[in-house]
């Protein structure tokens, strides 16, 4: 079995060619010293930490799982020793506070660090995705103490996080929840509840497991409002910063579940356990959508890792796999890569892939603007742009990868369903990735019945601006003009359904309705535009295997995949009529 | 959790309403006597058996598998004992030809019967599916010694059959097999090779298994016209018909596979094993595929009832499951069936499994009046049609199956990823029938490479016009007169694009970009001109809770989801160049 490639030459492609890189870091106070050559060096050593050290662990982590004995929680074998390395290496601090030790690299490396370890070993990227999450939580909303407590050992990675939310009765309605946080008189709480799904929940990597956990105030009020976060550590962190003791908290189960073996997905018991008030109080769910918002990205990554490492294998595995004869019959057996059919397939996932790199990086990007340009007017733009892309980036890139996966596990045909090939795998793990941090369905919900109303609908239209700005600039030579006016034409025909959209949000019913169609055609359109602008700079590129690959694949993608559009305009047009007429018992 | 609750009422709709099973019937010499009252209540009877014995036993069968322990396989507990009471029951033979022992009752029933074992428990299904197939074979094929040898042992249930098709090199591209075949001077055949991936390979049940062999004669020519057919049974039967001694083949190993954990999916050595040439040597190919058209009829009807099977179970969650508020923001938490985009899932499935049962029904009357027709001109017509549809079968509904489980998972957000609701089961399970028995990828080019071209595509066309009377003589009242003129409207697109098919199905490249796009626009069209018909007949009734759906779910799927229709033509115009174009090592 092939093992897997990290795409440096395509993110060098992205990074150098159709994003400028140089460019836009000298526009960034304290970015100016990145350019490309370093982050693709970076990214280079960090895709041959992710080859060689995290993928030789997928398969085995995914047969042995994680266990619970005793109350203590073993991952599988080599996972400690990969984390310390991850963690000795550097990786885990990347784009973190310099204030903290963080090694302050903007967030277009880090996003594409995440694909490589997503692609490498999805379980084990969750440690420091996770982290990750809770770190900007605590940034953003904690009190001094607690950041200087925490915040410089989470980011080198020596502690990890994890997120605390759900219960079982209390899913995407975290209104519903019922953990209590008791004041026990000296600024801390006594938690008491139980939280399921808890990803990173526990670990044997050494060192403390920060979980954010979301709780009731006594008398706080029902539903969300009522909510306050709290920060409540495995151990008890001493006065000089080494571990005290155990908190009193438990792992009372790990869940079994259809993927991510590797990971410890816990059912957690908070028994009287220490913790203290992140942000306000009554704010807590505003505080998790600092820390939501980083992992819906970073789960839209991981989406799109997946989707290229299964491709990757499908298109190893087509080249060396001999079957049927040549399509003009003279030649057998060829292998299948021949066959118009598993090429479709192939083709299918890569410009999924390249395109979900391009919008990844794009929006990477707008994060870096966002915090440090000089020029607010700019950062309010780019922040904007960030928070319309959040939940296209975490449901269309899921979704994809989770289509390209199947997709690739038949090319495999029969021995794709055999576990030692790891194709199956591959469905298995991508499948979470459509569910967790709030399942497609609630994201698409956020699109069109948050996002679009930002400003009135003026951020919307601002990225509909510039789309058409970066489209009409496209030289649009020969190879590509077929490419370039079916994107124009279906980003017009997404302008009339949004400003449609914009003018009906009153109605719920019509948003839920149409949601997750909407959501769809806007990612299509979106990684249509990155077509061309990928598109544009091959054709104006040396000719090499890359630009040519380039060139075809966006014609693919506007002739073979963006015509999905006409069916997701249509299926919204049908409106929510139908949809809300039945009664529940005649489903 | 909420049981399977087997889907009687549409089947009784379907059988008295829709299809008009008694006139249909009387036209029949020999089925004269079934009728809609006699047909639902033996699908009452075999429904209860499926609820009650079958589908308890499908989540623990899950969780056990199976196991090989000194070449002896054991299926998970109670497998032995419910194969017993299926075959104590008659169910096995309930469609087998009574010279034999069977009952002789129509296609048609066992279709709907094979239904109800798919929905609840398939990988116990796969034991008699395959039998019936082994059955196919031999009866087409065998001598009359053999038949009489086997037949009625296989019939009954009291042995079963398995399907040896596959080695490590040759899958798709049979011509590729080395398993060789030696006469022994005595009209018998010692085979010698390997077979993996084989489904029933073995059982515990007692009693005799099976095998159908592809093999090599000695000096045969290469590629498929080398290959001949064998039986080769677990156990050679003596004179008086008992048992006899083992023959010389075993069970190398158990796959390890995605899903279908409970059936023994076999690595299959034959050492030397007896077996008995079916059919004329060289022809073995021609043999296979008549046990092969009805495992792929089999299979699809696997994909149909892994869908309503995982379709109920999401619409019972859906009116449990409290989380969120009304859409008018009043009440809450709601059951999450009041979501919109809960409601649009539960939808999706629903009309594509009722649209599904309902073609699986027209095309199950098809074989009966292959079969059974005085008129030899019906009968031939009858059959070009089973022979037309039979890769839409396999493959729509096995996709729209996996699509339907996957939807029906997300319905259940965090809980579907977890093992024990049982939904993530229906995901893996149903993977593999995209796959075995020629992958979708291999039907679709069945259909457009081959099925087209029958008749010079007379068959095509006959079935066209079969489908535009239908809808010409539907009422097309108010309630569904869109439906009508949406499907009327994709039915004249299909015929056009079947026609330039037909003109470039020379050119093997066209047609390969294009196959797998052209089945599902064709299965869309085919579940439009039922749906039309369903509906035509609900308009026509008595209002009741049935009738209602049905008139919604015809509009919803012609609204909703028969557009998907306007994404794939625009796929299948752009044709095979680009597709072509790439050299295999820049995939």
């Amino acid at each position: 079995m092939a093992g897997y490639i990290p795409p440096i030459d395509d993110i060098s492609f992205l990074l150098g060619g159709v994003f400028d890189l140089d460019a836009q870091m000298a526009a960034l106070p304290g970015f100016e010293e990145v350019n490309t050559d370093l982050a693709t060096s970076i990214l280079e050593e960090g895709g041959k930490f992710c080859a060689e050290i995290l993928e030789p662990l997928n398969r085995s982590g995914d047969e042995e799982g994680c266990t619970l004995e005793d109350g203590l929680v073993t991952t599988p074998k080599g996972f400690a020793q990969a984390y310390g390395a991850f963690v000795d290496g550097g990786w885990a601090g990347l784009s973190g506070n310099p204030d903290y030790g963080g090694q302050g690299l903007p967030r277009v490396l880090q996003i594409l660090l995440d694909e490589m370890l997503s692609s490498a070993n999805l379980s084990f990227g969750l440690f420091p995705g996770l982290t990750r999450g809770a770190v900007e939580a605590i940034a953003h909303h904690a009190t001094d103490e607690l950041k200087q407590t925490y915040l410089p050992k989470m980011i080198s990675g020596e502690w990890t996080g994890a997120m605390a939310l759900t219960e079982s009765s209390a899913g995407t309605d975290l209104g519903l929840l019922t953990t209590r946080a008791e004041p026990r008189g000296d600024g801390s709480y006594a938690i008491r509840g139980t939280k399921i799904f808890i990803s990173s929940g526990d670990q044997d990597f050494g060192g403390n497991v920060v979980h954010l956990v979301l709780a009731r105030l006594p008398d706080a009020p029902k539903g969300v409002k009522g909510i306050s976060l709290f920060l409540v550590p495995k151990f008890l962190v001493k006065q000089d910063g080494s571990l005290g003791e155990r908190n009193r908290m438990s792992v009372g189960s790990l869940e079994h579940k259809m993927g991510i073996h590797a990971q410890p997905t816990c059912v957690m018991n908070y028994d009287g356990a220490i913790g203290w008030l992140v942000g306000e109080p009554g704010r807590g769910l505003n505080a998790m959508f600092t820390m939501m918002n980083a992992e819906r990205l970073f789960v839209g990554i991981q989406g799109l890792g997946i989707g290229e490492a299964a491709n990757q294998k499908a298109a190893a595995y087509a080249r060396d796999r001999l079957q049927g004869r040549s399509p003009d019959g003279a030649r057998g057996p060829v292998p299948i890569i021949e066959h118009a059919d598993v090429r479709k397939m192939l083709l299918t996932g890569r410009s999924l892939t390249e395109a979900g790199r391009a919008l990844a990086v794009w929006t990477a990007l707008q994060m870096d603007i966002a915090t440090r340009h000089p020029d607010p007017e700019a950062r309010r733009t780019a922040d904007g742009f960030v928070a319309l892309l959040t939940p296209v980036v975490k449901a269309a890139f899921t979704d994809f990868g989770f289509e390209i996966a199947v997709m690739s596990q038949q090319v495999f045909g029969g021995h794709g369903y055999i576990r030692e090939w790891g194709m199956e795998q591959f469905v298995r793990d991508a499948r979470i990735t459509q569910i967790y941090e709030g399942t497609n369905g609630v994201q698409a919900m956020d699109l069109v019945g948050r996002k679009l109303a930002m400003d009135n609908g003026d951020v919307v239209r601002r990225f509909f601006a510039l789309v058409h700005a970066d489209l009409s600039s496209a030289n649009g030579s020969a190879e590509f003009e077929s490419a370039k006016g079916a994107v124009t034409e279906a980003l017009v025909r997404l302008e009339q359904l949004t400003e449609d959209l914009l003018s009906t949000s009153a109605d719920p019913m019509e948003a839920g309705a149409s949601a997750t169609d909407y959501l769809r055609f806007f990612a299509l359109v979106s990684f249509g535009w990155l077509w061309v602008r990928m598109a544009d700079k091959a054709a104006a590129s040396v000719p090499t295997a890359l630009t040519k690959r380039k060139l075809l694949l966006a014609r693919f993608f506007a002739a073979r995949l963006l015509p999905q559009t006409l069916a997701l305009e249509a299926a919204i047009r049908a409106g929510a009529t139908d949809i809300m007429a039945l009664d529940a018992d005649l489903f």
